[in-house]
């Protein structure tokens, strides 16, 4: 049988000391699992992107217990939950709309934070030990209180305006290459534009493409990405940095 | 049984291949061991914030072998030791300072680095090879050569300044949020203030507090952290930027 | 018997969801593997610089699997290629050079690309499945189609020039110490220079010199680093900043 796995998904920073202190949390209490760091590098505090990156890399691997932290608001109001999915999985960490994208929620338990634990490091004294315990076999509901309706918080999702000729959406998420992550889908994407037109983002020339190397160095393409949304790439060159965008940013895209 | 359990603790920088080195050095020669990274964005050469981010993780999860390398004199006159503590676990790396705030020290032996090794790699060449063996079982007497009395060099501890209406003291370490954390603990705050009091660090105002979320977004809190340090935070701001802050700097909290 | 180790090297990013994704791919399709990163700092798009960290840390662990991607032009003409080892190991990744400095290549399979997959993101969809089913110890010839002659393409390494007094080479990569390494060897350096001669890198001045520690803080060494390669170092401060240096900058030192 193969050792249970615990992934860890966190805007703590890569290599950090919080990171190492979730995995230290961890190996002592289920010191036979497999621990996998999903991402570290989440923007701070953005509970969307994190939400996003979550669900994508849940889908890839179901049935283990997925640990995530963006809780700009730890110490506050948010729930502390723990939740099965129907694929044989969990997810642990703030209900503030991290979690909000996975699907197949079949029962939730409310964490209870005890009254000893610090109010800024609720990865290490509350979500840890959950996770750990049902990494060990714990039964979900001797890990939290249960909740009646297992209905979790969502992440704010913007509209998508798709039309002939005219696609808005927000930015979602970047990686290192300056690689724009979009709201908006291919299937969206195709509702504006076929495959080759000559856009524009804002003023920006950009071409409809498969890949980076389908535009010369320096030049902009969009496309559908390995994830199925529309991305903002710029071969050899950072889209970020050349277009000015921000987490969140509006980009219109006419044709 | 358990495997035994390698932490790598250094300022090599995240995912750099220096890690990955480590990493495969303690593989190829103790391959059933977990290995652990507790961090690896210490402050290049910052000894002192090494010493402070390895003591607490250390406690955390005693029992196991700890390597951690901030070695700005690495090839100097330094000593290369190994030490096993009353918790049955060891520490493994260079004796300038890292190593010196992990209580219960039992014994010492002194790493001989081989001549043909280079001057600038111990972390790889000495280090690894030590903390794989003592994974392995191997008595740490026969690690290296024993040290008569193990006392170890202690890092720089600046001392704090605490009085009713006052407290001075100096950056011990950041956080990828922003988050400062000061050599003052907790107890020396409430002996300068009481929870809620308004003070100005330097000519900034700011609110003893308990989380980020007590104050309005870019204002600025005091409060004890979850490692029992005295920490400035500002809600989902900066505050080393905010406060300019640098590793070291003495900070000056009035009432 | 150990347990079978898949290394992965990246220009990904630490901690960042690229990474993520491979590992889960790789912990679902062999769960009892060892992974271990090697580096995912590499700047990105950079083959040279990945090649020359993959070739030395292969060196120090050859019989295992390792997955390595900088692929900048993924999607595009160069083969994706897995090939084996005279040491047991084997190498899976784009045939562009970054494979290219590993020696004892003794046969190579192409990677077959299915139709379906996303043209940007072969790290997850081709080239972790395949390293997943060598780990698991199906034969190099199950996994693609032999290449008659296991000719794999060679990273640009500019030719170095060293004379008595005179040495160019090339910047191959440097560390997040600012340490820079360039494409020359030791014995270059000795060929032109003498341990302890006082140097000057364009007009800057240095000194051949052993370790940091050798010069004041502030001043330049010339040193021959733990890989064998001629390195430029500050103590305590930054070569890649105070010289300005590029990857690919052409650095002359003379006597």
């Amino acid at each position: 049988m193969s050792r249970p796995v615990i992934t860890l998904t966190t805007d703590y920073g890569p290599a950090s000391e919080h990171v190492g202190a979730l995995h230290v949390a961890l190996a002592a209490a289920a010191p036979d699992a497999d621990r996998i760091d999903l991402a570290h590098d989440i923007a701070p505090g953005e509970i969307r992107w994190g939400a996003i990156v979550l669900a994508r890399l849940v889908a890839m691997l179901p049935a283990a217990v997925h640990l995530a932290v963006v809780d700009p608001g730890v110490g506050g109001r948010r729930r502390a939950v723990a939740v099965a999915t129907t694929s044989g999985g969990y997810l642990v960490g703030p209900d503030n709309g991290l979690l909000g994208l996975v699907s197949g929620i079949v029962g939730a338990v409310e964490l209870q934070v005890p009254n000893d634990v610090p109010a800024t490091f609720h990865g290490r004294d509350v979500f840890a030990p959950a996770a750990a315990r049902l990494a060990n076999g714990t039964p979900l509901h001797e890990v939290g209180v249960p909740i009646e309706r297992a209905r979790l918080v969502c992440p704010p999702m913007a509209l998508v305006e798709a039309r002939p000729g005219y696609l808005a959406s927000e930015v979602a998420l970047w990686d290192r290459f300056g690689n724009v992550q979009l709201l908006a889908t291919g299937r969206e994407l195709d509702a504006a534009f076929a495959f080759g037109d000559r856009v524009a983002i804002g003023t920006t020339p950009a071409v409809y493409a498969e890949t980076f190397g389908d535009v010369d160095p320096g030049k902009v393409i969009i496309h559908t990405d390995s994830h199925g949304h529309v991305a903002i790439a710029v071969n050899r060159g950072d889209a970020v940095g050349l277009l000015g965008l921000r987490c969140g940013s509006r980009v219109e895209i006419s044709g």
